[in-house]
Order: structure tokens, then sequence, then C-alpha cells
């Protein structure tokens, strides 16, 4: 069987997502390599190395010179820097990064215990109490990020070591869990998605094995973490274990049907149960999945393709409760949500969850990025109130600026293993369809299969032609994601019109294609007004406005300063403007007829204001906040 | 000098206030004596009665046997029963009500230590503690709702006893602060208003030296709760000491311009800085009170005249930070507010405090109380969102309906202190000039001053005319407020033009009266649509309906079940209806013409909805919640 690694096999070129790759390979990954071994002046510490060091000096000599730095799950942002090093290794070799990660390696295995335990938290600071506490202490969340890294590592840089150390890690779980029976499954889910990774990567029975135990346990003995709090009598934050649906523990998951609680947690957990519902043919956790899935993506995720509304717990809430100035909204969420729409995709050839993982792509997750790499946002709210976000007691974490680092490091290496892995969202390989899923820019190396490659020029997100080049004969089907948003979509082959079939929002182009063949497809990327559920308080009475994959914001910035005071007329045109290559590192601003209210120092009136009508301008959202502080708003009043 | 006591002097009928007058008496004060004394079957205990009991056994005997109970602020609630007892008392003998008051009273003043000290809290739980933790501990708060109660019974029922055990307190209190010196100020300010009170009731200078110490001292030393804290090594709740605009003490409160900080504690302490400020006539403090009002009314209000838009320390945020459905607008703040504007219009005779008064009692206040006077809410938000309100995370405050009691019980006894007094906010005698600031349906007694009552006969809030009619000659100057929304007022003598002077809100009738003379009051009852400050995100696009004094909202019983999906036409009818006598205990509903939205089951679409011509019918905001839980909105959004 081929190697179906796609990161590997794929090229992105200087286009629009080759840029962001670009940025999370030359800024992104070596600056958390210095933040990682505390080379940052000013910067918090993050002592990730440090700790390893200390856990093998500890098992070498029984003591060591320090104390664990950082948070339970601080190993963690090792993991994801690993794992963001090996796809960026795959695309762009640099044999001194390499050695680096090969280095770091060494020092985790040798802070590996005889049997097999890998943890530094528990090393350093309380060998005593590993295993102990599930519900907070976070061990195999841990483990299934280093075991993620290490399937990574291995699959892009063929070096196994790493490998190694972690499947004697899933060994030790495995024999805790499985072998002896002990009961509990982890409070914050990550190791189902790894294990399913790991068993993929070695074929390995049990891992799957221990997987599925994990996903099948989970919620069945609800009473679990309440008594695991009374035996262990300690608590890493405090954490409520009652609060089952805070850990979607609250019943078993092939009974869930509404996504609550943690959104990274629920979504990691999805993300490992639609892998294991598609290794394993189970139909009750597919339909599981798709129930979860259905009740995120049509009651509870923003337009941008955010999850988790609410600052408390960072978690979902109820249905339709979509806030825009005090959303939470975290980055890793949607990138959790492309992980679980990477998997139904796998189960499902259905377009929708290419849809919905551009929208969080192009959107939320993008958004969290400054433009040139250099800050991040964990929270992505849609809107911005200078004064209040930020600054309210109720709005800590709706930041209206990107700061240049956080203490707990979760996102900016997430957004990094995504980008720099996005080849593997992008395409698809199954028998003879290709599939093209998300519009990247570059080439497809498909020689061993085809007998070729496929280029796929496009400007996108802001072109909306696709046009795919065949560099040879290739005798294969290729799928094209029709998005839901594209209403009327043409297809040429080589100017032609060619032989097409729809199905579930994918067009699938039959043929044997030839060399030189071009496949032009034409998307629709006429401007969009949205319209939420009438359920969504937060939004009622408004429009937010959608071209191509990007969801577009008011920013005052280019409106006159102030965006609170629009609206924008039902009936008046919305017109997309040439794309300003200088313009936020190149965009195509919109310009909508719109009103802007005259505003008083009157906090109410009795007299119905005055509504001079002006041009409303409009940016991509991922753009916002690139500039000064200034209001921001997606979701604009709309009148007649 | 005659005797000014408003409560004595005005007798309510029974009209719109006049019934809620009768039900705090009714209802509120007994069922609240039940609590205190721990004899009603399921509720939360309150042992209020019991901690006296205590506190004077521990006295008596060095020891007692029993624990403290309850909140650390727990003789307030005794307090501010005894308080509204005592108004009650003043409008309607009561025998058996006197002599259980009386017996309190005996028992409190038992629980007194021989220095004067009283608290129950710390004479049954830590005597050692006292004093020495300012910041939460609520002794000066305390003794100031009791200070208040004293007040109040000495001057409705001519009993002193209680009055003698304040003053031993204030004494007390004043050895400490000022004889020696002792650095600090409340945590929670109510002792400065309560003292301005004892002063005026006592004539005793040491009072309201005592209260302007207290003021003068505030945000003086900011770091005095800081240094207290590391002092005393003990917390309540764990206020953090650092957070100097919660308790108001960030900077001198003659230099503070914005309210800050917890709602009910900022608005009590600019209640006795008012106070103050009249009695000393003291610009600078006058002006920072003007301020402050300002801000709050021109930044920080709810058009309901709520307060403290936040769950987060039930506290003021930020200008133009007025959420709906997260609103806190805690009914007790409210009330405070109204304290507030009475104490400046004491200062300054300008209707605008009238207003607001009238806002905040006839919206936020009346709504927290169930129309049958059971029930109430501390939290009064203006938009209603079934299965996220009240049971969301972020919504653990927004109750969608009234519960029954609550274990902080502090909002019914202070919205029964309020009714109860209600006088002493509708009228104001000064010199020859009877001010008519509230509504209140009803008869004066002017004998001794003007030799006759003033009766004001009129279906106020629902009907426009006031009618003032005198019982004899009566040579005075009558100041009718001219509400801000009340466009034209016309005014007539016997059915004839009168000569009368507008300044600053009130109609100033110089005249001399005779028998049987009738002023009427035509206020202007047309519907009014109200419109935000572009900067109130929450409401743009939006507006609120308002008749009288009364707020509207829109409410799912009265709307086929929902209103999310309403818009209001700006161009459209907004008719009153008739007079409702059987719906929700009277009303005047209004009926709009709006559109409704056909909702789909789609989270977002890119069609437009159709809007389908409908009629919206209104109802009072008070009056929200009496029915099933339904969604409620105040601000709707406006269509041209």
């Amino acid at each position: 069987m081929a190697d179906l690694n796609l990161i590997k096999r794929f090229s992105a070129d200087s286009g629009f997502l080759g840029r962001y790759q670009s940025l999370a390979r030359e800024v992104v990954i070596p600056y958390q390599e210095k933040a990682l071994r505390d080379e940052i002046e000013g910067a918090e510490k993050s002592r990730c190395i440090e700790n390893f060091r200390m856990a093998a000096e500890k098992l070498r000599t029984g003591t060591c010179d320090g104390e664990f730095y950082g948070m339970v799950f601080q190993d963690s942002d090792v993991a994801k820097w690993l794992e963001a090093a090996a796809y960026s290794l795959a695309i762009h070799p640099d044999p001194a990064l390499e050695q680096r990660c090969d280095a770091v390696i060494s020092l985790i295995s040798s802070a590996q215990h005889p049997d097999g335990y890998l943890n530094t938290y528990f090393t350093v600071k309380s060998p005593e109490r590993r295993w102990t506490n599930l519900c907070e202490a976070h061990e195999l969340y841990c483990a299934g990020h280093l075991i993620e890294a290490a399937v990574a590592y291995a699959e892009c840089t063929g070096k196994t070591e790493f490998l190694a150390v972690m499947c004697r890690m899933a060994d030790h779980i495995y024999e805790r869990f499985i072998t002896n029976g002990t009961p509990g499954y982890p409070g914050h889910p990550e190791i189902e998605l790894a294990l399913m990774r790991l068993y993929r990567c070695t074929n390995e029975e049990k891992y799957k094995e221990l997987a599925l135990h994990f996903i099948n346990v989970r919620g069945v003995d609800t009473e679990y973490y309440i008594r695991e709090r009374e035996i262990c009598g300690w608590t890493v934050w405090g954490n409520n274990p009652h609060d089952r649906e805070y850990m979607q523990c609250h019943r078993p998951v092939r009974e869930q049907d509404t996504a609550t609680g943690h959104a990274v947690r629920a979504a990691y957990l999805y993300t490992g149960m639609a892998d294991a519902a598609y290794t394993t043919n189970d139909k009750t956790l597919r339909d599981a999945c798709k129930r979860l899935w259905k009740n995120i993506t049509q009651k509870q995720m923003y337009i941008t393709g955010g999850i988790g509304s609410a600052y408390e717990g960072e978690a979902f809430t109820k249905n339709y409760h979509l806030p825009n100035d005090t959303a939470y909204s975290e980055t890793c969420a949607s990138i959790a949500l492309i992980f679980f729409a990477r998997q139904l995709l796998r189960l499902e050839k259905n377009g929708e969850y290419g849809d919905v993982m551009e929208r969080a792509l192009y959107n939320c997750v993008l958004a969290s990025m400054q433009l040139d790499g250099t800050k991040f946002l964990y929270v992505n709210p849609l809107e911005i109130l200078p004064g209040i976000s930020g600054v309210a007691k109720t709005h800590p974490h709706t930041l209206p600026q990107r700061p240049k680092w956080f203490a707990c490091a979760c996102c900016p290496p997430n957004a990094a293993r995504l980008l720099t892995s996005i080849a593997e969202y992008a395409w698809m390989i199954e028998e003879r369809t290709v599939y093209s899923n998300l519009f990247v820019s570059g080439t497809l190396d498909l020689c061993d299969l085809f007998g070729g490659t496929i280029t796929l020029q496009t400007g996108y997100p802001y072109e909306n032609t696709l046009r795919y080049c065949f560099d040879a004969d290739m005798e294969l089907t290729l799928a094209v994601r029709t998005p839901d948003w594209s209403i009327q979509t043409e297809l040429l082959l080589n100017g032609k019109p060619v032989e097409y079939e729809i199905r579930n929002g994918f067009a699938y182009i039959h043929t044997a294609f030839a060399k030189n063949d071009v496949l032009s497809v034409t998307l629709d990327f006429s401007v969009k007004r949205i319209y939420a559920n009438a359920n969504v308080s937060a939004d009622s009475g408004k429009t937010a406005i959608q071209r191509g994959p990007l969801v577009y914001c008011a920013e005052g910035a280019d409106n006159d300063g102030s965006v609170l005071d629009l609206r924008i007329r039902q009936s008046g045109q919305i017109t997309a403007q040439p794309y300003s290559p200088d313009l936020l590192h190149g965009i195509v601003p919109l310009t909508a007829a719109g009103e802007r209210m005259m505003n008083t120092d009157a906090l109410y009136t009795y007299t119905a204001p005055e509504w001079i009508p002006c041009e409303i301008t409009l940016i991509p959202y991922y753009a916002w906040g690139n500039r000064d502080l200034h209001q921001m708003r997606v979701w604009i009043p709309e009148t007649k």
C-alpha cells in the first residue's frame, strides 16, 4: 500500500494558506522553541524542557535540583511543538531543526520510567500521586499529545525512537486500564484520538482496543470522578467532579446528542469517537457523532466557525446561546472542530464537513493570528467594544488586541500544527478518488499512485477560480467540494463543459485526465448576507456578510472610527472592491450601502435618531485587530 | 418645628402603589417575620433571631449553646424587617406587631456588650476578631441598618429604647474611629447614610461628624484594606483587597466621577455623601455626587432604572455596557439609586431626580415582586431566553421566574421598607412649598402646617390625570414634577387655566388654594419609542417602548409564544388598548405594528427570511414573568 502521507505529498506555493504555512514555519515554530527553552526575554517562563531535564535527573539520581514549573499539562507544549516541527520537516527539510528535535526526544526518552510511565509533573513533583486524579491531572491528555507528536515524527522523518518511547507509555496505560482493569477515563479527552493514530501508525490492535476502551467506559460510571476525588483527596484547580457535562461524562458517549462542557475536550473526544467509528465500522458510534455534529453546527456554532460561547469553563452553554462580544470561541476549539470534521469526512463523503472546516479555518482560526504571525488570540469574539472588551470584569477574556504570548500556550502551537499539516485537510485520497476539500494553492504529488501531479492554481479565497492542472495522463476521479455558499458552480475542462456528478456537496469528475489538462472550477463569489435563527438573541435584526469562505466584519479603522452606529440597508448593494495588495497583507474589501445614526451624548432619547446614508466598508474577519484599537462587529443591524 | 414625618402624614388609598404598600404590609412583612423566626417549612433557615438570642446568652453566661448561622451580615435582615415594620406601624397601627417588634428590640438590646458593641456574628463566633476585617466583615454595615431601623422605629412609634441601643453602638464606633483615631472605613458603605439619619433624629453633632469622617477618609489611604488583610490574616469570602474600585476606595470620594464596583455599595455611599453635602452645604461633595449621578444615569443605567450590569461582583462595569439578557440590575441597587435620587432632590429641586426615581421604582423595583407579593427577584434582566436564562453557566443569576425566598434575603425586605415609606419619596415639604414628586393616590395631612389636607386622586400610572383636591383654604406653593417624557403637560385649576412656572422639571403653582379647589394636571401619555446611545451595543438597531412612567416589554404569553422573532415598524402605530382590569392585576396593554420572521430550523441561512406583518402586544415590564416561562424582551429590533 502506498504511503498516503499527504503532508509529504503536497507542496503549497506562496498562495494564501501557503503564506500562513510559511509563517508557522518561520515565525511560530522558532518562537515557540525559544519559549520552551525560556530564551525569550520578558516572556512568561515555560520551563517545559527544564521539566523534562529535571525528571530525567530524578530518575537517574533519585533527586533533582529544582521544582516542576507551569501547568499540570505543561508537557503537552513540547508535544505540540514537536508535532508541528515534524510536519514542517516533512515539507521543508531543516537538518539543524531536526537535530534539535532529536535532542529533545532523547531528553523525553530519558524522563521515561522503566515501567513506561512518562509525565514530568508527577515524576518531579509527586510520583506517589500518579494516576490518582484522572479528573484534573491531564496525564492521559499529555500522553495523547506526546503520542500524536511521536506518530507525526515517525511518519514525517522516518525516525522511530520517539514512537518507541510512546508505545511503551501506551503499553503502560494498557496494562493499567485493560490488563489490570483499573477503572477510570480521562478528564480531558485526547488520548482516544491519539491512540487511534498510534494504532494506524503501528498496526498494533491493542492501541485501538485501548482507545475504544476509553470511549466505551466514558459516562457509564457517572460517579467515577466523585469517588476518585474522595479517595485521592487532592485537586489541581478545584474542578467540580459533579459537573459531568463539563467533562462529557454525563452519559455514555453513544447516548449523547448535545455538545456540552469544555469545548476543546468535547471536540477532541468527538474526533476520537469518529475515528473509532470509521475504523471499527461502529454505526451507533457514528450516529452519536453525527448527532453531536448536527447539534454543534446547527445550534451552537458561530458564523466564524467558533465554538464554545462561554468564558465560564471555556465551554458550550446552551442551544442558540451565541453572544458576540463575550464569545469565548477558543482558537483550539475551532481547530478541534476541524479535526472532528476531518474524521467525519473519512466516515462519510459529505461536503458539509468541508464547509464547516473551511469556515472555522478561514475565519476563527486565522483570526487568532496577527497577520505577521507574531501575536495570537485564544479567544475570538465577534464584536469588539473598546473600553469594555478585555477590560470589564465581564470581558476579561475578549482581548481587543492580540498579545505576544500566553502563560498557557496551547493555541499558537495548535494553529502551527494545523497549518503545517494543512494537506491532510485539503486533500483526501480513497481508492482512485482524489478529494479536493480545501482549496490550497500548490502541487500534490501522485506519481506513485496515478503517474503524475495535480497542481491547484488559485487566488482563493480572493479569487473564485480553481485550476487543477495535470502534468501527466492520469486516470482518477477528482471530487471537488462545492461549498454550500456557492449557489452556482461552473466546471470546465480545458475551457469546455465537462461531465460531472454532484453528490453530497462534491462534484465528481470521473474521467481520464490527459497531460496538460486543466479542470477549472468557478465558484459563486457573489456577496452573501447571512441571517441567524431567530432564537439567537444576539443576532436578531442583524445580518452578517460573507464572500467566498470569508466572513466579513466592520471595523472602526475603515469606518471613520465607529461601527456600532451603523446599519446596513436590506435593499442596498454590497460591492466587492478590487483586491488591495497593500491593505492588511492583501484583501478584497467590501462596501455596502448603509446608514449611520447621528449619535448624541444622551444615554436614551425619546426622539428617533437621524440616520445619514453612508458607505460601510467591510474587511475579512480574520484580518480584524491588525491596526489600532477599534470597534469591530460581524453582525450588523439591517433595515429595509 | 412641625414634625415632617411624611409617612405618618400620608395615607395611600387603594390605588396602584397603595396596593403594593398593602402587599408589603400584608404579605412581605409577615412572611419575612416568619422567615427570621425559622417558622417557614422548607425555606432556607434564617436564624436571625436565634443569632441574637445566642449572643445575649453568651453575654450573660459567657457561653452559648449553638453556632452563629448565616451570612456575616445576617443581623441586617432583622434590621430591615424592623424598619419596614416601623413604617407599616406608622401608616397602619397593629398593636400585636408592635409588641412583637418590642420583644425583638429587647432581645437586640440584651445582645449589646457593655461597651456598646453590637454584632451577633462576632459575639457568637469570634469576639477576638471584632473590627479586624472592615473590608469584608460588614460590622459597620450591620450597624448602619440597625441604626436606620432604630431611627425609623423611634420616629414612627415614639419609642426610644432601640434608638438608645443604637446610639450606644454609634458612640462605641465614634470612640474607636474618632476619639482613638483608629484607621479604617467600611468595606460596604451604609453607616454613612445611617449616621446622617441618626444625626437628624437626635440632633447629636458627633453622629454627623462620624458620618463625615467615614466619607472623608474613604479612598485617601488606598492601601488600608491591603494592610488590614495582612494584619488580620482572615477572610470571609476571599474578596480581593486590591480591588479598590469594587469598594469605591480607589480615590477620595470627592475626586470620583465614575460609578464603580458593587452597585449597592456605591449607591449607598453616594446617598450618604449627598445627605452630608446637603447637611453641611459642602459644594465639593455635592459636585462629586452630581458627577457620579450623571455618570450613572447617562452612561450606566438600564432604561428600567436598573444599575450594576454585571453578575461578576454585582457591579457596575464600564460606560455603555448594558447587556440585556445577562443584566444583573439588582433590585437593591435600584432601591439604593432611589435613595440617592431623594438626597439629591433635597440638595437641588430638579425633576430629573424624580424622573429616575420613578423609572427605577415603576420598572426595576416593581418587577422584582410577583404581582401577588409572594415571590421575588434579585436580578432584573431585560431579556429572558428560556433554556438559557437561569440555566446556562453564563446566566446563573437571571432567573426566568421568581423564586419564593432567598438564602441571602436582602432584596424583598428592602423593597418592603421602600414601599411602606413611599410617602418620603412621593412628597417633600420645604418652607411653604409642597413638592409632589411621585404620584401616589392618597391623602396628605397638612393640617398643622397649612390648615388642611391634599388628596391626590389618580389612576396613575395608567391614567394621565392627577387631581390634587384641597379640603380647606390653604396658602402654599404646590410644585408638581413634570416628567421628562411628558412633552405637553396641562394644568387646570377647577377646570380653568392657572398660572404656573416651570423650573427644572417642576411646575410651581403659587396661589392661595381654596377649599374644594381641584388642581388637575394632565400628563402626556402618548406612547414613546426610546432609542439608546449608539455605544450601547446590546440595543443597536432596537427601540424600547414607554407609556407614562412604564417601560413595556414583549412577552411570549401575549405573542404566540415567541418574541425574539419580532421586529417593530418604525413608521407603524403603537396603540394603547383599553385598561384590562383582569389582565395581570390590571394593565393597559399596547399593540404595535410589527413583523414576524419566518424562522426555520437552520442556524444560518443565506436567504433573507420572510417577514410576515403582525401585531405585537406589549405589557408593562414590571408585570413580566407572572405567567408561564416565556421569552421576554424590552429592546426590540426596529425596521423602517
